[in-house]
């Protein structure tokens, strides 16, 4: 990467306090701490990172809407870490936000800066629970899905967004922090860092899914990951030592 | 793969005339000429394959059934073609099919032969319909999407499923082919048969959104294919030259 080269943006969102005014939500104990050393390390993979805590919906809007109007480098990234469900995640005040208008606030009608280049969003929340919903402790709860269907929203050009479990399920969190982020923050201190991103994705659930586990009341249970990608290209977006984009 | 292997199985199913009791359905010329050469295409990379015309829903699932039920190699194909909606197909009869019914008989409870082995689908049908719908002569129409927010099914263990297009959009389909299927043929007829599996999509993502133009009365359009995944490890499935499945 050239010194001339503009830096790339990353923007990270973390609810761990709420104030609801309609749901009980539980604090999510080490939520912050893991963003906070996300932010650390993706800093040192020279990103120019934006970190918040708590935000309200108008807040994470307004977020994003600077965000389109910034001068970006090669690519964005994005980590939302928050209560959830299906396609949405909760503001700091207990209401959902709709990932597909945080998404779409950077496609390239509202941002043609980041048109044609790598959009990339890690979403550590629940997308449904299928065990009882009464106990919500350890979790990332939201409430259980409508059916067996789930929704994802639309994506914009060139983007993948990485789920911490797969849809109608429940994302673990515990004081130590998340699986699924933990597991990113390791590869993005790691080796791990340079692979392509489909293959860096890959790796995440491979991990995830084969050797972590919940602990406490959810002793025993997994968590699944999976990813949504239109990227066209291949992209490296945490390898300092390579420019290489994969030729295709 | 050594010959004593058990060889990898694959299922087709294409419906390219309708006889719908409810909606209208146009013919879809083309499509039964371009998988009868994806048979061979998959037959010659050593797959079992199984090749259905205009399928009615009951059969869709007893083939379905029927494959659970079976011994399997290493991993498994399918490719469906037909007229669709956001997360949904239609049978010959114009009634739909929910992908997650399909899926759902694979899963390692219906299908424990299968567990933890990739299954991988390729899906050439609408997701929906951006533009007029009184003019769905030469796509893969279905209905408007209800709003921006678009399904899909919860997929089983180890599956990775690519669409044409992208949620609420249409598929391309002329009496040549599909763009989406037709890339998949070239690249099976190519040197790309050896990419990983994620890599492969990549490419076809490429070639379909940056190479592909829509001909007749939608000359012009465009088309976005994506896929989601959550395979733990990366796959080869057309690869005989290697059997490596990545080292994770």
């Amino acid at each position: 990467m050239s010194v001339q080269q503009r830096k790339n943006r990353a923007v990270i969102i973390v609810n761990y306090e709420f104030c609801s005014r309609t749901e009980p939500l539980e604090s999510r104990k080490g939520a912050k701490r893991e963003a906070d050393k996300l932010f650390k390390a993706l800093s040192k993979l020279n990103y120019a990172v934006k970190l918040y805590y708590d935000q309200a919906a108008k807040e994470i809007e307004e977020i994003y809407r600077q965000e389109s109007r910034e001068e970006h480098g090669d690519c964005f990234v994005s980590i939302l870490s928050s209560h959830g469900e299906e396609g949405a995640i909760y503001d700091c005040w207990g209401e959902l936000v709709k990932l597909t208008r945080i998404f779409q606030m950077l496609s390239p009608q509202r941002c043609p800066v980041l048109a044609g280049k790598p959009k990339i969003f890690f979403i550590q929340a629940c997308r449904g629970n299928v065990t009882d919903p009464g106990v919500w402790v350890e979790t990332d709860s939201g409430r259980p899905p409508a059916d067996s269907f789930s929704h994802y929203l639309s994506i914009p050009d060139s983007t993948a967004v990485m789920f911490a479990c797969s849809p109608g399920y429940s994302a673990f969190l515990n004081p130590l922090g998340s699986m699924f982020l933990q597991t990113l923050l390791e590869f993005l201190e790691g080796d791990e860092r340079h692979l392509e991103l489909a293959r860096l994705m890959t790796r995440i659930s491979w991990k995830v899914a084969l050797h972590c586990e919940a602990k406490g009341p959810y002793h025993g249970d997994k968590e699944m990951p999976c990813f949504v990608t239109n990227m066209v290209r291949e992209v490296y977006p945490f390898s300092t030592q390579t420019t290489e984009t994969g030729r295709l």
